[in-house]
């Protein structure tokens, strides 16, 4: 007999179905037995005897073969009225840790994610990775589409990608090794390899020193480069483009979820493009809000939020024309000031989900920046070595996987988004 | 004007196209100069001037404007009549390390990773990854469509996966970590939180002592694992499934790659299945060839393939029912016999590129033969706990992106199916 999935049942005349799921719910009642069963696909319910459910406890794996009946009061208006139940996988618990057939929010993140598998049981917070799913879908759909390659670069390197000391070291057959904090140079070469457009969905490495709401140590960067481009405005109309796309994409495939969190999606976005300074100022005279130099801090970033909602009716914008100083060796001077660059990050409800620009494409001018930077240019010969072979001018933009899905899903804190998430304190599960 | 792709040129009368591309090769005859442009998506003769060639370069990006016009002579029937170049990209070099335009292996396969972003130009190593896409991409289609979820899992741990000591280490903010050999803890616990059926593309690590033509130590390994299922028939069942998928799919988008490297392949995979010891008896009889005790070595495995090709006319098999002492402590152990285990090997040519199975669901009996491998129990809470919550019987397989791409194209060296491979010695580019 083969399986069905409970979002796949119907009423079919007295044709017996084979369901497996794990027990959602048990209620005993004196003269009947009900058990909620659910699956990867949902949620359906079962009646039983008093002898079909001696035994069964919640969380348990079971097989179940029975009939489809319509039922009004039956949540969906339909349940199966079962003829035999078999244990498929047996528990091993005096207490959950935490409900899980009705969830409220009482076990602490830690917790849940202490007992990630338990957690993810929990229709809610399995429903998150539903739409990151999609979201990842999307964005490969999206690229393909435009003639993007994917690629797959290394994240054992031997260098530091942007220096700094916020980077772990790998021991690699006794060398000292670093994992990579971002594809950046390794997708620039490919774009100079004559793939032109490439994007990457893989994991890229912080190890940055605060455990906060909005860092992971270790996240999933959906990575975008892109040559022969005009200037940053092509990566921003791409960038926009692809946003678009994914709402309309998630409405369509993830409805049922985004009414769980009470999420409504516009159904076009325009996203304003303000340069950094420009905004700097606007903080400072509608918040009396001052700005570190060349830069917005988080606190600034939300009131910018509240400014652009209010006077655009938007959770995004751009911000573009970040100062030199504060981006790093490969950004892209502007021709009139090369004070500014020709780069940007996306603000989404308050909080940067991307930064992007253009790059330096220019052999020459790449290596005198970086001697000017005081950067060991010899360490990074395997990067600058494409650019003597015709570089054409390029840039690309990365977008957080699990910042994204927060912020679309307001989950106010970036572990929700990651199924098995790595801060400074947590390496398991 | 829109920029248009090689691929799509047509003639279309007086109309002025756009390219975007590399210089591949020049022709400088005494009254007309040819240059053959390449761009991601292929390559078209160009007739310029003299004048407009002039100081144009090998590989330089360039942008070129013209007509496109109808030759028999030239390549593919039609060629451009350029009006305007602009360089795009200059180039910085005394001499090509090797020959793109006519590439005939001359460059040791290392020099050609010392300069990957120069040999990835060679439309013959640039179709090997046109092909890999197609595989990944195929993976994701067909899993998805049995209702398979994609995941990501961590990548740094805090113990090895599977012990040994084939383990990079990462100094993890002071603690001692792991870089994952395999997902396999991982997807298992994805299918006891309900997630059922999950695959992942993600990087494996492993840090093998030996530099050999069929390993990396960082490689894509395409992660299946599956709940309720009967036994490891089902998994070959839908690997073999998806085998077929794969096959069919890859004749319908790279026939051109598939030819480039002088491959057929079949229409209809029937994959046998063969128990490791009726396999080593075989070796013996046919060979005369002794097997390692409860494994067959390379030699073997080439050997057998040889045979099976013969007998079957197939490239693939299934070696079945390895036994316990050679599997990791989770292989499922047969009803009737303990010695061996529910667990299969798929060699494709002679090599393996799928190890898989059954794996013990039951968390007391998973226990018992942890302690009486002596493995210390507590180190693995993180995977044993979930087991206490209703594990249901399972199993998966993982294919090496890799490998499976060097035996579809023969390529000789898993490295060619590398963008960036890192090996013992290789760390850049």
């Amino acid at each position: 007999m083969k399986r069905i999935y409970i979002k796949d049942l119907a009423v079919n005349g007295e044709e017996t179905v084979l369901l497996k799921g794990w027990v959602h719910k048990i209620r005993d009642l004196s003269h009947v037995s009900f058990i909620l069963l659910r699956d990867k696909s949902g949620i359906i319910q079962l009646v039983c005897t008093k002898e079909q459910i001696k035994g069964l406890r919640l969380e348990n794996a079971i097989e179940v073969k029975g009939v489809v009946h319509a039922n009004e009061k039956a949540p969906k208006g339909i349940e199966v009225e079962v003829t035999a139940i078999e244990v498929a996988g047996k528990v091993f618990y005096d207490k959950l840790p935490f409900e899980i057939q009705s969830y409220k929010e009482k076990a602490t993140l830690e917790t849940q994610l202490d007992y990630r598998t338990i957690s993810l049981r929990i229709p809610k917070k399995k429903a998150i990775f539903r739409v990151q799913n999609e979201i990842e879908t999307a964005f490969r759909a999206f690229f393909k589409s435009n003639y993007f390659e994917e690629i797959h670069t290394p994240k054992i390197t031997h260098s530091g990608t942007e220096g700094g000391s916020e980077v772990f070291t790998v021991n690699y057959f006794n060398r000292r090794a670093f994992l990579s904090q971002s594809p950046q140079f390794w997708k620039q070469m490919m774009v100079g390899a004559g793939f032109e457009r490439v994007f990457e969905v893989g994991y890229a490495y912080r190890a940055e020193l605060h455990n906060t709401w909005r860092h992971l140590n270790e996240y999933v960067s959906l990575d975008v480069e892109m040559g022969f481009i005009k200037d940053e405005t092509d990566l921003m109309n791409i960038e926009e483009k692809f946003l678009n796309y994914l709402y309309k994409y998630l409405k369509e495939t993830c409805s049922e979820e985004l009414r769980l969190f009470n999420v409504e999606l516009p159904d076009e976005l325009k996203i304003p493009r303000i340069p950094l300074a420009e905004a700097q100022e606007i903080l400072l005279k509608e918040f009396n809000k001052k700005s570190p130099v060349g830069n917005i801090d988080n606190e600034g970033e939300a009131l910018f939020h509240k400014y652009i909602k209010e006077k655009y009716n938007t959770d995004f914008v751009f911000l573009t024309e970040y100062p030199s100083a504060k981006r790093p060796m490969y950004a892209m001077e502007c021709e009139d000031n090369a004070e500014i660059t020709n780069s940007f990050d996306l603000i989404f409800k308050g909080v940067e989900i991307t930064t992007g620009g253009q790059r330096i494409h220019d052999y020459e001018v790449l290596k005198a920046k970086m001697e000017r930077l005081g950067i060991k240019v010899e360490d990074f010969d395997f990067y600058l070595d494409t650019f003597k072979y015709g570089m054409p001018p390029h840039g690309g933009f990365a977008i957080g996987l699990e910042r994204i899905t927060m912020q679309i899903l307001n989950l106010g804190n970036i572990r929700e988004a990651a199924l098995f998430p790595r801060d400074m304190k947590r390496l398991t599960p």
